[in-house]
């Protein structure tokens, strides 16, 4: 049975979120869960909850690594935190898949040091599912691993974010588009336009450049970019949609017949959050990492974690890592030969 | 008296948002206006509208520039197209400024070659204009005129839109942002990080790093970034809106409730995308080129035209290419000499 391990000293609600979002989880899907933390305080939240007969057990770690610290000196120093012991877990000890909401960069820097990358990933990379006009989720990565790229890096989150597609989205042949500032072949910056290169030679399904107003049309499964790229695009997304909302809030607050009509199309307005909201789509995987890890938000809510969980199991049960590992063969592509 | 070149050829439109744009200018702000393109087609759509008294003259352009075409061709080889006529009037008759939808990239090159940058710019950056949730604009650049950047182009970048700030929209001590991936001085990719330095010791009101959420949020009034990055913001920002406006529509149409109160919300909904029109701010600025350039949207409308007037008109009266050479000369850059 997979087994996942959630750090459950991450969000910033923790571990309230954590151990109600694994409670969820195990119910509702059977999943077993080993909630990793500060076990009193865990085991006082779970108390709170119904969980006889849940698969759920709890592993203690001391410490706890913020948000704050710098990701390579936690992972270095904080040799008892949550995550460490989640990786250990993982490493050791028949978990197959992790899941925490904390410092992003702590629990790659973690993970990597534990585990170590799978043996033909150069970089791993940080993915996040958008949601589009046509329903389908659509897949951009890098969202902030990697700052600095190489087109070869591009190609590889390119292969990751393809197996990522079939895999979990059972989308057979995933459109994979680069990001760039136009669609003819010869736009873009000097890492795009290399990368372009190498992506038209890999076997996917490279359908060219894609413009920032095409992520959310629904006609790009997987969009490759830069992680400094990414994590702007990503952001500015999440900022953007606040600011629809806030402002939506205020034109319909002015008038009486905007209230009224407010009033009436409330349902729609919850469904419409609901579609944008990342919680429904399960956090952000970390691929390329040997052990499937999944970040949350630190701002997760229980429904967040519960989806990730979620999203961390058939990760494992498609053995996405397995498959990335050869596809990658199949290409003879390996880290020490390198690309392009 | 002011007068201003307007490329009648440029829009999707064309000549006719152009001449009308033009029309409503003069009638409403009594702006002079030279249309230049083709007079048989530009006079045309002029008989369709009341133009009696008002300061409008027409100049024959034979060539017209297609979006398609590259850039540097099309400024090299089409000597008599609708810009680069309009820019000999700048450089020659006493136009002050120019406004065109056509494709940016040649009217920046036909103005550079035309007429040059500014003594002490590296390279002129386009910038917009983007509405907040407080409701002043902020001013984002560049958004692709240079997409490979060093660190000292984002400083004159940043000195840049701090006198546009100040010029245009009286701010008296623009905040300037870096747009970065995290708000810590050390976040961030090689150039950013490089640039923050420099921004630092930069004479203006340098805030740090902002992230994309920053952006819309109405606490920072200049945003500097490298084109690559400030144009995938740009369309990222532009498709997300239209997505946001057509899966609102979509919920709002799904119920009978939902439709009764988007007929009572109507007029809000109208306020609200009136707020997110691109077309109320009057375009993108090329800053740093000797003659005032503003660029529209290939998609504009007569209304965007006629900001995109009052905006020139403005950037004329308050002299801004003259404030920019000071500010640099104040600083000791000079583009011979270099920064960083």
């Amino acid at each position: 049975m997979i087994k996942i391990a959630v750090d459950a000293m991450g969000s910033d609600q923790a571990p309230a979120v954590e151990v109600e979002g694994a409670v969820q989880a195990a119910a509702q899907y059977g999943i077993s869960i080993v909630l990793v933390g500060q076990e009193d305080r865990v085991h006082e939240i779970l108390r709170s909850h119904d969980t006889s007969g849940l698969p759920i057990e709890v592993v203690h770690a001391s410490e706890v690594i913020t948000m704050e610290e710098s990701a390579a000196t936690a992972a270095r120093r904080k040799k008892d935190s949550s995550v460490r012991v989640a990786a250990r877990l993982m490493r050791d000890s028949g978990v197959f898949g992790i899941v925490s909401a904390g410092n992003t960069g702590a629990v790659m820097a973690t993970v990597k040091m534990v585990l170590g990358t799978l043996p033909v990933v150069d970089r791993p990379a940080l993915s996040t599912v958008l949601p589009t006009q046509k329903g389908k989720p659509a897949i951009l990565l890098d969202v902030g691993a990697n700052v600095d790229c190489k087109p070869h890096h591009l190609e590889q989150f390119a292969i990751m974010g393809d197996v990522y597609s079939r895999a979990i989205f059972g989308i057979r042949r995933p459109r994979v588009g680069l990001l760039s500032i136009g669609e003819e072949d010869s736009k873009g910056n000097e890492l795009t336009k290399e990368a372009f290169k190498s992506l038209k030679r890999a076997p996917i399904n490279f359908i060219g450049n894609v413009e920032g107003r095409d992520i959310f049309k629904g006609d790009v499964d997987v969009i490759v970019c830069d992680g400094f790229t990414g994590n702007v695009a990503l952001k500015l997304s999440e900022g953007l949609i606040e600011t629809f909302t806030a402002m939506l809030g205020q034109e319909l607050q002015k008038t009486l017949s905007a209230k009224v009509g407010y009033i009436f199309a409330q349902k729609a307005f919850r469904e419409f959050k609901r579609r944008l909201d990342y919680s429904e789509y399960g956090g952000a995987p970390l691929l390329g990492l040997k052990g499937i890890t999944i970040v949350c938000h630190g701002r997760s809510n229980a429904n967040a974690i519960k989806n990730a969980i979620r999203v961390a199991n058939e990760f494992c049960k498609h053995n996405v890592n397995r498959v990335i590992e050869t596809e990658f063969t199949k290409l003879g592509i390996s880290r020490t030969a390198g690309v392009t």
